[in-house]
């Protein structure tokens, strides 16, 4: 029986030494696909995306070119476009390292919904920056004509902020588990998703602007597909304490509970190794294996010899 | 058994009385939904959709607000974010409208490259003209420094103008597959499908800027999940000889050599019903039954009762 990981892959992974291109990105995933293929005989593999530099171009254009006539998309559709332009350059470069090996490619991507609740405390708060600079003036009549929230951005100029909430479900679960099921390599959940709410009355579901962490909705696949491992694919490869400092000192092998302590401590950063160790420490918590480690450990790391492994305990 | 249906959408369906924001088009993809919900106890349901306006809007987009820190996106990558959009709304629609029928929803989007020749005839003398106008000035340069065909649009202004090749394969199609085997509604082959082409050394499946007609794509589709009918939803109940003239006439039951034959005399528009009478017509000559309808008849159309009904012989 092969083991099934869930890999959460950085958007920010796609764009190496600061190259934006469609062509320069494609390259970096051609990368990215040798190792997943490299994988693919012992795992099934699911794999999810961030999209921070992609989906925040995507908006740039779109805010930036809209008329009456083509009106800029929203967020939420938005990241769905990502999904869709994120997916094709992953799918086509496994597609290329199958055949590269002589082998059948078997992937796909899967747009993927991924549920918030409207009562996240998130949405009281919105702080995530999203979509171009503007000056004041014009922020603040963005907010009034759209009802945005907007701040001041680190001195850097305006921004509309998003609110980040917790996913709940994924809404095309079942599809996903069905092609895992049948040895598909799936890309789902990619940007942590296209955020939607369940209407209150009729639980319908309903897009909403907000911006869902892509280690959070990359662990709670994860869970839905009943995975065994759960990896968060970053740039280091191990969680440090003191990083940088001469007290440096790379986590191994730690429980959740561990791991968890330090984070009390303020060891690790918002936004950057923090949702990584919370995602980790979830996963393990429910019994599973988390790791954090770096696309060059990620085979070592699997094999439980590199990275830093969380367990539960 | 239930039959095996896809439907081919005109991306135009979905700009209701030209409304182009994302929140009108989900108004119409939700009376999309509707339709297709009520038919799914009944049949095995695909959906291939166009996304011309869609696409367009994005490139326009890409195009007017790229910088070298967040440059266009490419036509096939755009393709890609089309099928992300479009893909999304319509998933969510049909989820909601199994939701109002208390039912399970079992919908998802599948990402979808469709592989075309790159010896098509198509790639010599590119037509099929894409984004935004530009002064002949604009045009000429952006033709030397991208390497773009430009041609002169009825007056208008130049444009960009792609190839658009014949689809060949479905790079997704057993994916695809398996989720309708599953009891999934698939969402596949959006626009045409993100062009791509097999390199001639290595079979490498590689990106290409063309746009492939949505109604070939879907019919290829169709052949390749063995669909029993293919339905090429359009505006209009039927396809009629002489529209508009005292002489209107509807085709209802045709055999496809008796609908070519009418092709061939010249009754239909390149563009407009002439792709979606030869899609019926390649359907039918491999054995389905290939329909043209609008969607308020297709329910009756799918019952044999209603539409252009294009059978073998």
């Amino acid at each position: 029986m092969k083991k099934r990981v869930v890999l959460a892959l950085g958007g920010n992974a796609l764009q190496k030494n600061g190259e934006t291109t469609a062509e320069a990105q494609k390259v970096v995933a051609a990368e990215v696909g040798e190792v997943v293929v490299s994988l693919a005989d012992k795992y099934e593999i699911v794999i999810a995306h961030g999209n921070g530099p992609q989906v925040g171009s995507i908006l740039i254009h779109e805010e930036a070119a809209g008329t009456e006539k083509a009106p800029a998309m929203p967020l939420e559709t938005a990241v769905a476009m990502s999904q869709g332009q994120i997916g094709y350059w992953l799918t086509q470069a496994i597609n290329n390292a199958f055949l590269k090996r002589g082998k059948n490619p078997k992937v796909a991507t899967v747009v993927s919904q991924v549920v918030v609740d409207k009562k996240d405390s998130a949405f009281m708060d919105p702080t995530k920056p999203i979509g171009q600079f503007y000056t004041q003036k014009e922020a603040k009549k963005l907010a009034k004509e759209k009802g945005w929230v907007v701040k001041e951005d680190a001195g850097r100029g305006w921004r509309r902020v998003v609110a980040s909430p917790r996913p709940v479900d994924i809404v095309e679960k079942k599809s996903i588990l069905e092609l895992v099921k049948d040895g598909v390599i799936v890309i789902a959940a990619g940007g942590g998703g296209i955020p939607v709410y369940r209407t209150r009355a009729l639980k319908r579901l309903k897009g909403v602007d907000a911006v869902i962490d892509k280690d959070f909705a990359a662990e709670k696949l994860a869970e839905l597909v009943k995975a065994d491992i759960f990896v968060s694919v970053t740039a280091v490869p191990n969680v440090y304490i003191n990083f940088g400092l001469p007290s440096q000192e790379a986590l191994t092998n730690v429980t959740a509970d561990e791991i968890l302590k330090l984070k009390k401590y303020g060891y690790f950063k918002a936004g950057s190794m923090l949702p990584k160790v919370e995602a980790a420490a979830t996963f393990a918590k429910k019994g599973g294996t988390g790791i954090i480690t770096d696309i060059e450990s990620l085979k070592a790391a699997l094999a439980g010899k590199a990275g830093t492994i969380v367990q539960k305990g």
